[in-house]
């Protein structure tokens, strides 16, 4: 059995990767760490796990966890891990981060969006860029794991195919996406009350969200070159869910059948991403709960456009389910291990 | 590997059953009938299942599939299966109804309650009500099995324990029950569309819910007399889930330890029934998605009453899971095989 | 004009109050307070009054304020007004309270339920229980106006023409209450985020709700003798309403005739109390937004109880739109001025 | 009084406006047109306005009705005006159509878009848009009104002023957009359900959608040439709102203040729309059950765009409120009369 620790384990995702791990048949839970809730039964926090498991929150450090464990999964905020991680905690066990502090190669970049200085540039190097299906090769031997964000992670796979194949403008892309409210965290904000965002939408962090450049820098690996995006996300009432529908240029005259090719190269192996039939949409009812990413898209012949669609949700594909699904490459153990939920209707 | 079929299969009972068959290690469907969409590709209607079921809805009689299978499961309305069904037919499978053709052992009172003639009288006596927790013995022989309906389920599961004990007054019962909109089904109603029932409560079917004879019955069994119960169910916006409060009159003085150990006597092995830690009560996003049944109580010392409170999911514990649980008893699997989901948060 | 002044005016019930004042006729507001906010625009942080209201929120205090304002509207938290008001306030202006703190005639009760010592109990004698179409005449003439609860405005005029009428049993009578999200405030708890009410419900204050004791006082002197009621409220996923489902035990045989004559006996020059027609059922989404009080009753003959429905909306007739009617007259004002909101649905 | 009747009253846009109608000085509605529902109390349907309106649905024809009343409200399907409406008609009384049928100049745009044949051609000419802001001058004396459609009116509004200053492409404009349910109206469909559309999000008529031609041929009008859209909308989970984001290159350098002075140039008298302050991004909650539009925009300097975002109630500025402000416009009422309505927070 592999020994598992998560910090942040009370927040949505880290409380996912919880709910997941109880499943897998390889793993044992052996700290769950919330500095807010030490001492309390996880039962009464998450009481969906009621009598499913047994463990208190404990409030023990990365370092001392690390000697203990093999995996510790980091669902913390921004700035946390960077300002705590070392080669020598490294050394004692892996970590797979939920956060973008590893993320962007960049430290510049990282410490212009974010707003923070980056105190372990020098472990940026070794760390790989989560994106199972892009990087599995180079994530199976990694010690330090970056999973990537939730709207990272939809418009990119997106968009991967037609970006890596040269078949759209590199710096036209306008990505509009929708977020369920789980991807706010369970921070007591007024903001996120069921009174404030309920029956709403509204559009936010528009031309300064976090998932900009790291979009940018993922599909610049694609395209060979530096890549421009505008990404405007926005809030709806929704538990769970992103949804990105990206207009792009097309550089030639596309059919159908063309796209849909592009589009198979690259995923018809991938159990956890389906490319929709001709002229669907994804809806992210159809992803809920699972670790699936469904694509749709549609080529607009009177303006030279194609719509790509994509939806995952956000605490699945987009935090925990691609979290122990790298954990599955990075350890061994079949991809879906643990992992391979049937989405949940209505 | 136990052959099934599902009639009714593209309402939201039947499509439940379908998505937990799939993962079941047992079974293979053959049959998914639905008539209205009769020769489209299922993952066509439940999107949510592209990729993961290959089969057509077809249109096949019950009397054909019946030589075809191990076990059919009827989603269908009331008054079909009790039209249909024949001694011959039981010869030849197993039938889990979801209907309540054959729940209630008077004639008469289906017939007054639900308005339609019954056409197989004398299948009654051998059709057993699944309770699964109850009458597990009875279950495991039985060819044909009438599931318990959403409310009735977690209605009586609440107050067994009580009213077996004779703790609570037989007569005085007042259930106040709350549900979610896929209680009403898959039809297009108007009553159901989003923007009739979103930000908005109702009761309904006040003094003539249907459910009500139901409970009667099985709590009577339990109490060794006629009870009588007040049952009056709401609709409330959200997809899933069903909440019961009822409000007993203590026929003697009792504490929290005594009722305790009372639910305790019949519950403590039962894997998917959780009594909650005192002073709790139950929330539907707890058990969504799960075959869980949560259940709490508070005594009112001031009033002498006791408010005893359950929730299950109304398509999982009110319809499909336990169907699934009555399934592997029948057929002699685990009883959880399949059926093992951990409620998802949030 | 009418100079008011709103303390705790950025809780919902605070800002609903201010948007309902904006189109009074005969109202001038001259503060908004908010410690919270203070010296923020109005505007800012209810962004529906954008450009319609050009206050700044300000930190003035009870007893400065009352000497420049004919009367004052108290959102504030229970405790807040025992704790201030003195009667030299009472002498420069009146006071319409939202808080529970002049509701209770007896300080024991009030200091049991509340867990709070009262400061000012020789106030309680000349407040009025601001129920308005019950206790009109005493209002008109009232310094301080003690508003009533949300639920206990749904429980106690549902039941009150029957109670007065001495058609129900007095100590037999069960609540169960439905209510929207905003009754629990502005506040930033984690229990109100969108993900945790959302999609859920749940029972809650189970035995020990405080508006108990109100409903119970006010149906006490509608009967002339102590009541005692069995009240549970639950917590369901929408904005406003309150539902109130009261199960009572008719005392003598009655038809459909007889309880609809009693309460058009009490309510049918009342504009905002709707009796609706045989059969049906109130919805909160017909009253939401609106100061009306829909009710609706059915007799089972089969138990001998009556089943009596109520609903409203709990930030208008359960609070600020029932203040302003209590305000109107209070100061001699059409009853309807500034309160005449016709329902919106969906 | 003007006595106006409504056909299609009891969709949700006719139900609208016959709520409005109810509240405005001057206004008698003689006539409430239903084919569905002829015969049936309109209170029973919308129970919202029991007891405040009396009369029965009918099922006169347009033809008979012109006759009898001053103006008539259509909130019909496409097609059904320009099918039936004749200039004889017009001579009887003044028509505010809100379906699609004589907003588009061009014959065949619309039957290309619409799938339908024109019955009624020679009647475009003297239709008048009615996007209030922009048309009120040819609006006083139309005999015929076009009442734009919700996205449209959205879409328009956010970028004409930058549309008509030639600041932005006039061929690069990605349009996308989120609607609330109540937009594919009270038809009892399947894809409406609560079940089908809440906790969902998708898009829908991508690069089909019959808007675009709206809005291109509007915007065109505003730019002096032939202007080409992208437009992708969406359906997410709340009952009211349109939110249209979109993205436009900017032709040259722009600060924050000039694009300010030229949205005051054209919108600072304007009531009923609202330029938000700096980096504040329209909500739909805060112009809900209003006539307010609210706009927001952001300079992204980087990529050298400009994201507009504007927000509008769909049933009201997007359909019935809308229609109402013609209405006066038409009839020489004061603009607000009837609408002047202030969205409620929460």
């Amino acid at each position: 059995m592999v020994r598992a620790g998560i910090i942040g384990s009370t927040g949505y995702a880290g409380a996912e990767i919880a709910r997941l791990l109880i499943r897998h048949k390889d793993v044992e839970i052996k700290w769950l760490v919330s500095r807010s809730f030490a001492g309390q039964a996880y039962e009464d926090i998450y009481r969906n796990l009621f009598e499913l498991i047994e463990k208190e929150c404990s409030d023990i450090s990365l370092k001392e966890m690390a000697r203990s464990v093999d995996v510790i999964f980091t669902a913390t905020p921004q700035g946390y891990l960077q300002g705590e991680l070392t080669k020598d905690i490294l050394e004692d066990c892996r970590i797979i981060d939920m956060s973008a502090d590893y993320r962007i190669k960049n430290v510049e970049i990282y410490e212009k969006w974010y707003g923070i200085e980056h105190h372990s540039p020098e472990l940026l190097d070794e760390a790989v860029y989560g994106l199972t299906e892009i990087n599995r090769d180079s994530i199976k031997d990694t010690r330090l794991l970056a999973n990537p964000g939730c709207f990272t992670t939809c418009s990119i796979l997106t968009a991967y195919p037609l970006m890596k194949e040269h078949l759209i403008d590199k710096d036209g892309l306008v990505i509009n996406a929708l977020s369920g409210v789980s991807g706010a965290g369970r921070g007591a904000k007024t903001a996120n009350l069921f009174c404030e965002v309920n029956e709403s939408a509204k559009a936010y962090g528009v031309t300064t969200h976090r998932h900009t450049p790291e979009i940018e820098e993922q599909l610049g690996y694609a395209f060979g070159e530096k890549v421009t995006v505008q990404f405007t996300p926005h809030l709806i009432p929704m538990h769970r869910g992103i949804y990105a529908t990206e207009t792009a240029r097309l550089k030639k005259k596309c059919s159908y059948e063309d796209i849909k090719a592009v589009y198979e190269k690259y995923y018809s192996k991938e159990k956890f991403i389906r490319l929709l039939k001709k002229d669907m949409c994804p809806e992210t009812r159809f992803v809920e709960g699972s670790n699936y990413t469904d694509i749709g898209f549609r080529i607009d012949e009177r303006t030279g456009n194609i719509i790509l669609m994509g939806a995952l949700d956000n605490l699945e594909k987009g935090a925990a389910s691609q979290a122990v699904q790298n954990f599955n490459v990075m350890f061994g153990f079949p991809e879906e291990e643990g992992i391979d939920m049937i989405p949940m209707v209505p």
